[in-house]
This record gives structure tokens, sequence and C-alpha cells, in this order.
């Protein structure tokens, strides 16, 4: 007997699922760095960047020192105020993760739909 | 440039992740679960089984509510002292439930090395 066979009818079963990048000791990537970053980008601010999430600036400079420290260029950098204005951006290589991840998490995503047909139809 | 030029040499990267079964409003299935199921095999005690994880016996019992209101039949039942001494069985509902999960979960595992390496050569 399948498992969709011992299932209460009526209710819409679905697999969510978490992603991250991690060395042995150390988060280095995932969906909440993502979206610091992302915000830093919108704002030019780690502090805005930070209130958006309902995060202390302390938390998110802690996390950009963290993700900083595992890459041989920082993701992020802030530039004193000049001729553009200074105000933090993400580097070259911050986009560069943002994407890879994005990458991963949208097929991850699309995966789940699979995963949840093979799970219900486990025991078939 | 791929990701993985611009990450710390030394350093070993990997994914890790987590999936759960959900219906709209509620959990339904996840490696917690899992668990508890299969303490609550071993011992054929809910409070044993809780006790096992360093959790209450209360979040337990309302896990197992949880699961048992999802499906048409119970996945765990308790029964009174008899012949066989009575005590908590996972039903053959619960072990089905159980062996889908964990094959979910194995599948997953294993394809963490093919994300990690789309998620380093991206860019490339």
């Amino acid at each position: 007997m399948p498992v969709k066979d011992i299932l209460k009818p009526g209710k819409k079963f679905q697999i969510t699922g978490m992603l991250r990048v991690e060395t042995e000791n150390e988060r280095f990537f995932g969906p909440g760095r993502l979206q610091l970053l992302e915000n830093i980008e919108k704002t030019g601010s780690i502090s805005k960047a930070a209130k958006e999430m309902g995060m202390s600036y302390k938390k998110a400079w802690e996390m950009i020192q963290s993700m900083n420290g595992q890459t041989l260029r920082p993701l992020v950098e802030t530039h004193a105020g000049g001729e553009k204005g200074g105000g933090t951006i993400v580097t070259k290589e911050g986009k560069l993760l943002m994407e890879s991840f994005k990458k991963l998490y949208s097929d991850f995503q699309i995966s789940l739909e699979e995963k949840l047909n093979n799970f219900l139809e486990f025991g078939n």
C-alpha cells in the first residue's frame, strides 16, 4: 500500500526544505545571508539592510565578517564618501555567490515536487 | 570565474539541508518525528522515547496526535497490559511512513554532493 493511501484525503501535503553551505565549523552561505546581500544591494547600507530583516546591525556585520573570512576577496565592501558618495556595495564575488546560491535553491525548490511524488508513491 | 576560485583554499565546503513534509498549516513528518517513532519502536514507550531525545512527554504526545490526525489510521497505538504486556507500538502505517521518509532523506543526502559540485562550478 503506498503512503498516499494512508493519508487523510482533502489535505494538501507538500515537502519543504532548506539548504545551506558550510565549512567544518562555520556557516558560509544560506537563505538569510542571501537576503542580507540582496538588501545591501538594494539599500547600499548594512544598517538599512539589517533593519529590513528585523536583524541587529551587529548580527549583520558578524555575518558579513564570517562570509568575508571564508573567501579570497570580500563579498561586501564599505567605501568612504567621495565622488560616488560612498556606501556599502556587494562585490562581483558577492554577486557570483548570490547567483550560484539562487540557482542551487531554485533547482532544489523544483525538485521538491518530484520528491513529494516519490514519498507518496512509496510502498506501491 | 567559478565560485570555487573565490573561496579560501584549505577549507572543506559542504552543503547541508533539511526536508520535512507538511500540510497547509501543520507539520506532518520530519527528522524529529522519525526519530521519535524509532525511539518508540525501540523502547515500547512514549515517555522513554521522549526522554531519549531530551523531549517532554507532552511534546512527544502532541507530535503523535498531530501525525495521527493527518492519517486514516494511527501511526502509534498504546495498548493496555494483557497477555503481551501492553505498551506502545508503531503501526504498520507508521512503519511505512518511516521507511518512505528514510528513503526520501537518504536520496536527499546523496544528492548534496552533486549540489555542492554545481554550486562550486557555477560561473565556469
